[in-house]
């Protein structure tokens, strides 16, 4: 089974007809000549690029039903359907597209690709770098969340998309789905931000500091170039068993775990994992070690850190930033998401406010902290499923 | 300077009349015979202990006036004066243990001794195993809060003292002071238990899991024989970095660094220490293993994992264990604090309310977090000071 935050979900069926099937990652390559290069946010140029990406329904014939949906950290290209006929590997966020879900597949033709830097198909540090033939490793150039979203307009640009109805994406996707709107404000009819932020705090910037620190620190990381010996999976494990704790809530591992033992009602006195917070966490490292590379945790939690739109298109207003809003907003916040905490979405929506644009926003209350973006899929559906409709028939201001 | 839990102060100057002056560490040594051994939670006998102490101020002739003060994960004997008499080397509750102070040295007789566990003087981990002329590692027994507290009732008992006026503590510490006020309800007049709880939230085990992950994992470690060698530094840094997370607030985190840059104000598009944030994390990991032993850190969040005196004194009940509590209580906790949260005080004199006991609870309000304990000083002090001297003139109910 897939997971994407922290929180397993219930094995699909075999046959299920609310789901877009079997589907297969495609990929599609750009920027191969000099001349066609990305230009990224460092000032870097960089190519080729390989993007992974999934469709899930049909683009309709005036390109008008396209929603892009962005993963989060942990993500990948695979956000819907099965890989088999079994029913294996469900996609990242299943429960929210297919036939009458909230990206409804029989309405919308739904696009998802791997970000650039990542490690699931799309160009990253684990990628061969042709001019060495080795992996790029740490020269691969720190990537931003604006260098992200560069590539997926490349991506639609050869798949003919001029104008989005919506891009959607929750925690990290939710930051793709904000520049997205400012960045390319013509772009996308609307723009879904759900249990994300205009910018992190200091404390998120801590967490993912730690984890950073833990796989520099692994003596296994060899700098970066650990492809052909032992991976650090160690320091990639503690980084991860970080973030679990900050999608859960106090109240969720309350609920989850308590102070109950894994086994027995004995203390063992000795050092071996004893508490089942202790055991889950465990396991979520070194399960997340078996599908994600290393140094695109440090990228992609560094193009977290540096997300500030504030900074980058408002010179330090997130009230001049959003000026550049052309779209629909909604954004969807969880009162336990203590991560990417309800705040941070009132200050985007205040901004939007005061400035007349077209915002909604829903605070929705869950006890699951950050996971509740994959697991309140019920409220959630309800709410984007309106929003959709409602943009459908919408027509920006002039 | 000394640092406690996640903060520094002022120096302290040259000539101090509110401190207790230059003030040495002694030792006490006990359980050298086998007929003597300590008797832990575990079962296990052990023994010899040294327990490493200071004391400030005088005991008055009956003895009554002494107040045992247990410290934190970090802390050590030296509480309070200096190590010499250019003020070098403050204790780490300088602040509140002094003439005058909190914890007046003109009226009380204070005392504070390392935990066993330890490795600032107590025999712990890091000492040489009489046995073996090897330094214990992990074979150390695992201890628990009630064997930090026979520790310091041996140390009582040596130097003549049969009943406490209060023992107090924060974090901790205050586990001690709870502790002792189940374990030896008749040992003390009061208990004063600061920013602590009668036990973690699977949240901060949670916490504590990922700091020993990282230790446990570092190449360096060696299964805790590391003591010939190089030490597991980075785990240990990496622990407390953690650790610092846990004692800022959200708030205080971004007042104190925001997300400003270490140097300039462009990104440097690398994965070096860039935020604010970033290098307060990485210094104070780095600065800690200079004065601290990994495998103690091992042990004394295992302790504070374990605690749970509803469990261990109430079959479960946390009013069932406070109906051992024949002492005044008083209880104080921050309201930014999210590591011994508010409602974990509130639990406790809840419990304490419903069985009519004499119990005073202040939720403090501050930005600062867990450190709130070790920075609040004037508003804690009054409090303190009021609570203690009431306590001279109140006698127990019968």
């Amino acid at each position: 089974m897939r997971i994407e935050e922290g929180e397993t979900r219930s094995p699909p069926v075999e046959e299920d007809d609310t789901s877009p099937g079997v589907v297969e990652t495609r990929y599609f390559r750009f920027a191969e000549r000099e001349s066609d290069r990305l230009l990224l946010d460092s000032g870097r140029r960089f190519g080729p690029v390989t993007v992974a990406f999934e469709t899930y329904g049909r683009l309709n014939r005036d390109a008008s039903n396209a929603v892009l949906v962005c993963h989060a950290l942990s993500g990948d290209a695979h956000a819907a359907g099965y890989r088999d006929r079994k029913g294996n590997d469900p996609g990242w966020w299943n429960d929210a597209i297919g036939p009458g879900k909230a990206f409804d597949t029989d309405r919308y033709f739904v696009i998802c690709s791997n970000v650039i830097g990542g490690c699931r198909g799309t160009t990253g540090p684990s990628t061969i770098d042709p001019e060495t033939d080795q992996a790029y490793g740490l020269d691969f150039p720190v990537v931003t969340i604006g260098d992200m979203v560069e590539v997926q307009k490349r991506l639609l640009g050869y798949l003919g998309i001029e104008k989005l109805l919506a891009v959607a994406g929750g925690s990290m996707g939710g930051m793709q789905a904000i520049e997205w709107a400012l960045r390319y404000p013509d772009a996308s009819r609307a723009h879904i931000v759900i249990a994300s932020t205009a910018r992190l705090s200091p404390q998120s910037i801590a967490f993912n500091t730690v984890g950073r620190s833990a796989i520099l620190s692994d003596s296994d990381f060899l700098a970066g170039r650990y492809y052909d010996s032992t991976i650090p999976y160690r320091g990639l494990s503690l980084a991860r068993m970080i973030g679990h704790i900050t999608y859960l809530s106090d109240e969720s591992m309350e609920t989850k775990f308590g102070r109950r033992l894994q086994e027995g009602e004995n203390f063992s006195y000795d050092f071996k994992s004893e508490f089942q917070v202790e055991s889950y966490l465990n396991y979520q490292g070194s399960k997340f070690v078996e599908r994600f590379d290393a140094n695109t945790y440090l990228y992609v939690t560094k193009a977290m850190d540096y997300f500030d739109v504030a900074r980058y298109y408002g010179g330090g207003s997130l009230e001049k930033a959003m000026e550049r809003v052309k779209s629909r907003v909604l954004l969807l916040s969880f009162s336990s998401d203590w991560l990417f905490p309800t705040a941070q979405s009132r200050d985007v929506v205040k901004a939007l406010s005061r400035l007349r644009k077209d915002v909604t926003w829903v605070d929705i209350p869950s006890s699951y902290g950050h996971d509740a973006f994959l697991l309140e899929m019920e409220t959630e559906s309800e709410i984007i499923r309106a929003f959709l409709s409602a943009t459908e028939s919408w027509e920006a201001a002039p």
